[in-house]
C-alpha cells in the first residue's frame, strides 16, 4: 500500500558540522531556544508578557487567574518543546531536558480527565469546546502538541508527553469523524493532519492515520463544515461579531483537496495542509491524493513561487495571489510559509526522488526561509519582499506591511520558533534511503548513519557549500547505490569515485552510483559555480526585462548600502563582467558578487518627464546573498531583480 | 493690491466648435445633465435612489420622512445646478432653465430663517450644526452651493440662488472667524475657499474675500481647530465611534499653508484648497500665499504627478503619496483630483502667464481628466491607473480599487457631475487678457469675444487639434499683443501672420506678436507632431527603463485588445519605426500609433525561472490615446509605460 519509496534518516543519526549551517544551528541552540523559554515565562524585560506558561499553571489549578494571549497561545509552548527535542537530539543537555520535563508535568496536570488540553477553552469557555474549529485553532494546537510529543519521544525515549498527546487525540477522534453524532469537521488552520501522520509513524496506530484521512477527505465537501458550524453558532464569530460568510478559499475548504489544482488562500495553512496530504498519500498509496499533492506542488513552484522560494504574494489574507502574479514590493512571503514549503518538499521526496522537490527545498533553505532571521539571531522578518524602498514601507499603503529592518524577535510569536525547529531538525532533511539506495539531497557537511537492510552505512560529507561547489563524501562498505542530487542550477558536474571520474546513471536530477562500496571509499562531486543571471517566465508580468543574480543555490540582491539609492536606475552590465569574491564582513567565508552596471544619471532639471535619452553612466555593482539583506544600518533600498543587459 | 495680471474671458463670450471637445460637450449636455437630473430625483430604474431632491422636499416641509444618503448629498444637486448654468450659457434651453428654477424655489423653501441650508442637519440633527466641520462637509456643501449660485447668476442674470447663497454665507460668516465667540474653524473638505473667491468676484463684497482669507490663514495653526473640535465632541466621530486623533495631513491642516511645500493628503481636498489659495493670492497680492501656491504647484508637477496629469498615488486616503513614488498599477488618481488640478492651473495662470501652468492644464484636459469617462458618456472611472492587469484588479489586494471597465455612471456620485461642469465650462479656460495682451492658452476651436480697454476683440480659432498641429486664428482689429502658448512638448514651431513667417518674442512658453491688427488678420501656428518617446526622472523608481509614447499633448497607451496580453513582455522597437495613422474606430478623426516592438516569447517549458536568454520576437505594436482606453470589450491589460529600446 505504502508508496513512500524512501525514508529520511532520523535526526538522531545525523550530525551536522557545516560552515554555513552550524552558525544557524548555534543561533537556534544558544539564542532562540533559551530566549523563547524566557519569553513564554514572561521573563523578558520591556516586552509584552506571553502568558503561555502561566495559562498552563492556571489550567492546572496551580494559580488563579484569567487566560491571556491568543486562543492559540499554547502552541508557543509546543513549538518550544519541539525545538528542545531536536536540540537535545543534537547534543544532550540535562538541565534543558529537566526544564522540558517540568513543562510536560505541568501539561499533565492541566489536562482534563477526558484528555482535553487547550488552556484557552479550559480556563475561559469550557462550554464552547469544539464549537468553532474555523477560528479557534483547537486542532492546530493539538497538532503542534503532537509534533512536540513525537519529537520529544524520539529525542529522549520518554513517553509522558506522547501519552498526553494520545489522550487528547483519542478525545478528538471520539468527537470528529464520519459517524453520526460526531462533528464532520477538520482544522480551520491545518497542522494536525501532518502531525497525525507523525504520530502514526511513531506509534503504528492505524486510527491516527484514519483520522488524518478523514480530515483530509472531508475538507471541502458539501455541505461545507465551516458554513454549517457558522450557522450553528448563529452567524456569530469568536469575537462576538456578526459573520455572514466563510472565506473557504482562505482555509482551502472551497472544494475537496483531490479537485484542487491551484494553491490558494493563507499560505501557511496551505503549506501545512499540502504537507499532510503528501504524508498521508506516502503511507496509504492513495494515488489520487498523491496526484493532488503533485498538482499543487507544480502549481506553486511553476506559477506562484518567488525566485527565493517565497510563497504568498498577498498581504490580504497572508495568501497566495493568482498564477504568475508575483509583485516584488507588495508581496507578503511569510517566513513560516516558506518553512511549510520545506516540509511539503520533504514529504514529496519520500514518494518520488526527483530534484524538482529537493532543488526547491534547497532554494528555500538558503534563501526564502533564513532571510527571516538576522545574522545576530535576535531579529526576525515575518514578510520577505524582493524589492524594498524604505520610504514606501513607511508611507505607502500597499507596502506598509513590509519592514526595512527586522524587528526585535519577541515581537513575532510564530516565525522565530518555526525557524528554530526547522534549523534544529535540518539533519533530518539531508539523507534518505530505500532498501538499495542512499540519497544525498542536500550538501550539508557532517556525519550520518543510515540503516540499510544489510546493516548500517556511515556517510561523511564535507565541503564549503554554498560558497564552493566541491563536495566530498566518504562512505562505509556495502552493496548499495549512492544517489546524489545534481542541482538544476548546475550546468555541468564532475563526479569522481576514489579520484577517478565516473559516468553515473542520471534519473530525475540524481546521479546514481551503484557498486560494492568499501570502507572509506570517497565520492567527489564538483559543481561549477559561475555567476548566473536568471530571467523569469514572461507571464510573470513584474519581472519582464529584469534579471536576478544567482550563484550556486544562492539568490543575490542589491542593497543601497553598497549601490546607492534608486536601484531601479541601474542596469546590469555585460554578463562576463560579473565575478564572485570572498567577503566575510557579514558572514564568515561568504562570497559576494561584483559586476559592471549602467546607471541612468540624475537629472539636472527639476522635471518628471522629458524626451527619452540613452544617457547612462558606467558603474560597478555589488550583490550580496539575499538571505543576508537588511543586516546593516543602511536599509534604504533592496532589490533582487535588476534591469537586464540586452546588448 | 491685486496681482492677477490677466483675467479669463467669461464663458458666455466663448463658443466652442471643436472636433475633439464638441463631442465631450455634447455628451455633457445631452447625456450627463439629463441623466443626473433623473438620478437626483430617484427616477433611474435599477439603481439605488439618490434621495437628493427628496431631502430638500423634506427640509422644505413638502414631504415627511427621514434624510437619506451621505451627509454631503446636497452637493449633488449643486453640482448639477452649476453644470446646468454652464450648459445654459452654451445654448439657451427654456425647459431646463424652468426645471432649475424649480429646484432653486425648493432650496429657498428649505432654507432656515437664519440662512442655514444643509438638509442633513436640518432634518436629522438640527442641534449639531457647526459641531463637526472635520467630517460633516457643511462648508463643502456651502462651497458647491456658492459655485452654483455664481454660475447661475452669470448664466441667467437671475439672483434668487445667489441670494440664498449669500444668506447662508452670511450665517457662516457670523459663526466662523477670529473674533471671540466664533469658531476658529475652516472646512474639513476645502471647496468653500475657492467658491468664496468666485462670490467675491461677482458681488465685489470684500467680506467674502475676508472670510476666505481667514479660513486659509487659520488652517494648520495651533491649537489645531479639528483637534479642539474633536476634544469638544468628547472624541466621538460622526458615526458615534471613538476617534482619538485627527489625520491632519489628510486634510492639509498639519501646518499653515504658507509653510507647506509638499502636497499631501486627500488629493481632491488638496487640489481645491490650493486653488482657493491661488485665487486669494491673485486678488490680494499676498506674495507669501502666492509663493506657497507656487511651491505646491512645483512640488506636485515636478515630483508627484503622473505623465497623464493624474495625482494621488495612494488608495489609502485617496491621497498623495511621497515625492517620486508613482506606482502605475496600485495608484488611485481620482478623476476629481485631476479636475481640481485644472482649476488650480487656471488660478496660477491668472498671476503668471507661464506655460508651466497651461501645459499641465492641457495635459490634464486631454489625458488625466477625460479618461474618467467612457466614449458613450455613460460609464465612469473614479480611479485612473497607468498600468492595469484585469486579473489583479479582481484578485490582488493592492489593485482591488482599480477597475478594468468603467462602471455604469450612476454608481459614482462625484466624478460624473464634476466632469460635466468642467467640460461645460471649458470655454472659460481658453483665453485670457491683460490690458494690452490677449493670451491663447488652449488650442480649442471656436469663437471668442475679448473685452479690451479699447473695445471688444473677436478671436476665431480653428484646426484639427490634438490630431494635427496646425492651428489658425482670425482676429479683429486693434492695437494689442496676441500671445499664443508654445507647448513644451513641441520641439519647434512656425508662426505666420497673414501667411508670412514672424519671429515672435518668447516669454515663459508664450509667443507674443505685438502689432496693430486689422480685421481678419490671420495667425497660423504650426506645431510639428512627431511621435515622441518620453522617459521619467530616474528618481521615479517605477518607471526606470521604461518609455511612454506621446504625440502632441496626448499620452498613448497599449491595450491587450490590440497587442495581446502580457504587455510587459513587449519592448519598444527603434524610435524611427513609430508612425501615426488615422483610425476612427473609437473616436471620429482620431490618430493612433504603430511601431516596431520586440516581445519575449512564451516559454515552452513550465517553469518560472531559467538562465537568461536574449530571445525576442519582432512584432508590431499599436498605441491608442490613453483617454480612450477601456472602451472595448477586451480590457485584460493596459499600460502607458513600455520597456524602452536601448539600442
Amino acid at each position: 500500500m505504502k508508496i513512500a519509496t524512501n525514508e529520511f534518516a532520523p535526526l538522531k543519526n545525523v550530525k551536522i558540522t557545516d560552515g554555513f549551517w552550524s552558525r544557524y544551528t548555534d543561533i537556534a541552540k544558544d539564542k532562540i531556544i533559551p530566549y523563547q523559554w524566557q519569553a513564554i515565562n514572561d521573563l523578558v524585560p520591556d516586552t509584552e508578557p506571553s502568558h503561555a506558561i502561566a495559562n498552563f499553571r492556571i489550567a492546572a489549578g496551580l494559580e488563579e487567574g484569567e487566560f491571556n494571549g491568543y486562543v492559540f497561545q499554547d502552541s508557543d509552548v509546543y513549538k518550544w518543546l519541539e525545538a528542545v527535542a531536536y536540540r537535545l537530539t543534537i547534543a544532550p543537555d540535562k538541565e534543558l531536558e529537566a526544564t522540558a520535563d517540568g513543562v510536560i508535568d505541568l501539561m499533565e496536570k492541566a489536562q482534563d480527565e477526558d484528555g482535553y488540553l487547550m488552556t484557552y477553552f479550559q480556563i475561559q469557555q469550557p462550554d464552547k469546546k469544539f464549537t468553532n474549529l474555523l477560528d479557534c485553532h483547537e486542532l492546530y494546537c493539538a497538532g503542534h502538541m503532537t509534533e512536540a510529543g513525537v519529537a520529544y519521544y524520539e529525542a529522549t525515549g520518554k513517553d509522558k508527553l506522547l501519552n498526553i498527546v494520545r489522550r487528547f487525540i483519542d478525545l478528538i477522534d471520539s468527537k470528529i469523524g464520519p459517524e453520526e453524532g460526531k462533528l464532520h469537521g477538520y482544522p480551520g488552520h491545518p497542522e494536525l493532519e501532518l502531525a497525525l501522520m507523525r504520530l502514526y509513524g511513531v506509534t503504528g496506530e492505524k486510527r491516527y492515520l484514519n483520522l488524518c484521512q478523514y480530515m483530509i477527505d472531508a475538507r471541502g465537501t458539501e455541505p461545507n463544515f465551516f458554513e454549517e458550524e457558522l450557522k450553528a453558532r448563529g452567524y456569530v464569530n469568536h469575537w462576538n461579531g456578526h459573520q455572514d460568510r466563510v472565506d473557504k478559499h482562505y482555509n482551502q475548504s472551497h472544494k475537496p483537496i483531490r479537485e484542487q489544482t491551484e494553491a490558494t488562500g493563507h499560505a501557511v495553512r496551505a503549506g501545512y495542509l499540502y504537507t499532510g496530504v503528501a504524508a498521508l498519500a506516502a503511507e496509504t498509496g492513495d494515488e489520487g491524493l498523491k496526484k493532488a499533492a503533485e498538482n499543487l506542488w507544480d502549481n506553486i513552484t511553476q506559477k506562484q513561487m518567488y525566485i527565493t522560494g517565497g510563497v504568498g504574494a498577498q498581504v490580504h489574507g497572508e495568501a497566495f495571489s493568482f498564477n504568475y502574479h508575483l509583485p516584488n514590493d507588495t508581496v507578503y512571503n511569510e517566513t513560516c510559509a516558506a518553512i511549510a514549503m520545506v516540509f511539503f518538499a520533504r514529504q514529496m521526496l519520500r514518494m518520488d526522488v526527483d530534484s524538482k522537490y529537493s532543488d526547491i527545498m534547497e532554494r528555500l533553505l538558503y534563501n526564502g526561509t533564513i532571510c527571516g532571521m538576522s545574522l545576530d539571531g535576535r531579529h526576525f522578518f515575518y514578510t520577505n519582499p524582493l524589492e524594498m524602498w524604505e520610504e514606501a514601507t513607511q508611507k505607502a499603503g500597499p507596502c506598509r506591511h513590509i519592514r526595512s529592518k527586522r524587528p526585535g524577535w519577541f515581537g513575532c510569536a510564530c516565525c522565530p520558533p518555526n525557524l528554530a525547529r526547522m534549523i534544529t531538525s535540518l539533519g533530518g532533511y539531508i539523507y534518505s534511503s530505500s532498501p538499495d539506495t542512499i540519497y544525498a539531497h542536500l550538501f550539508i557537511g557532517g556525519e550520518a548513519e543510515i540503516d540499510m537492510p544489510f546493516g548500517r552505512v556511515r556517510v561523511e560529507q564535507s565541503g564549503n557549500y554554498p560558497w564552493d561547489g566541491k563536495i566530498s563524501f566518504r562512505l562505509s562498505a556495502g552493496d548499495y547505490a549512492f544517489a546524489v542530487r545534481i542541482p538544476s542550477w548546475a550546468r555541468s558536474f564532475e563526479l569522481k569515485v576514489n579520484g577517478l571520474s565516473v559516468s553515473p546513471v542520471l534519473k530525475k536530477g540524481y546521479a546514481y552510483i551503484n557498486r560494492k562500496w568499501k570502507d572509506d571509499d570517497s565520492i567527489c562531486l564538483t559543481l561549477p559555480m559561475p555567476v548566473e543571471l536568471m530571467e523569469a517566465n514572461p507571464l510573470a508580468r513584474e519581472d519582464n526585462g529584469m534579471a536576478a543574480i544567482m550563484r550556486g543555490p544562492l539568490v543575490y540582491c542589491l542593497e543601497s548600502a553598497d549601490n546607492g539609492d534608486c536601484l531601479s536606475a541601474l542596469r546590469l552590465g555585460e554578463p562576463e563582467s560579473f565575478a564572485a569574491y570572498a567577503d566575510s564582513t557579514l558572514f564568515e567565508g561568504a562570497v559576494n558578487i561584483k559586476g559592471k552596471a549602467y546607471r541612468r544619471p540624475n537629472w539636472a532639471e527639476n522635471a518628471l518627464y522629458r524626451p527619452i535619452s540613452a544617457a547612462e553612466d558606467e558603474t560597478e555593482l555589488t550583490a550580496i546573498p539575499y538571505a543576508f539583506w537588511g543586516n546593516r544600518e543602511d536599509t534604504r533600498e533592496m532589490t533582487v531583480w535588476v534591469r537586464a543587459n540586452r546588448s
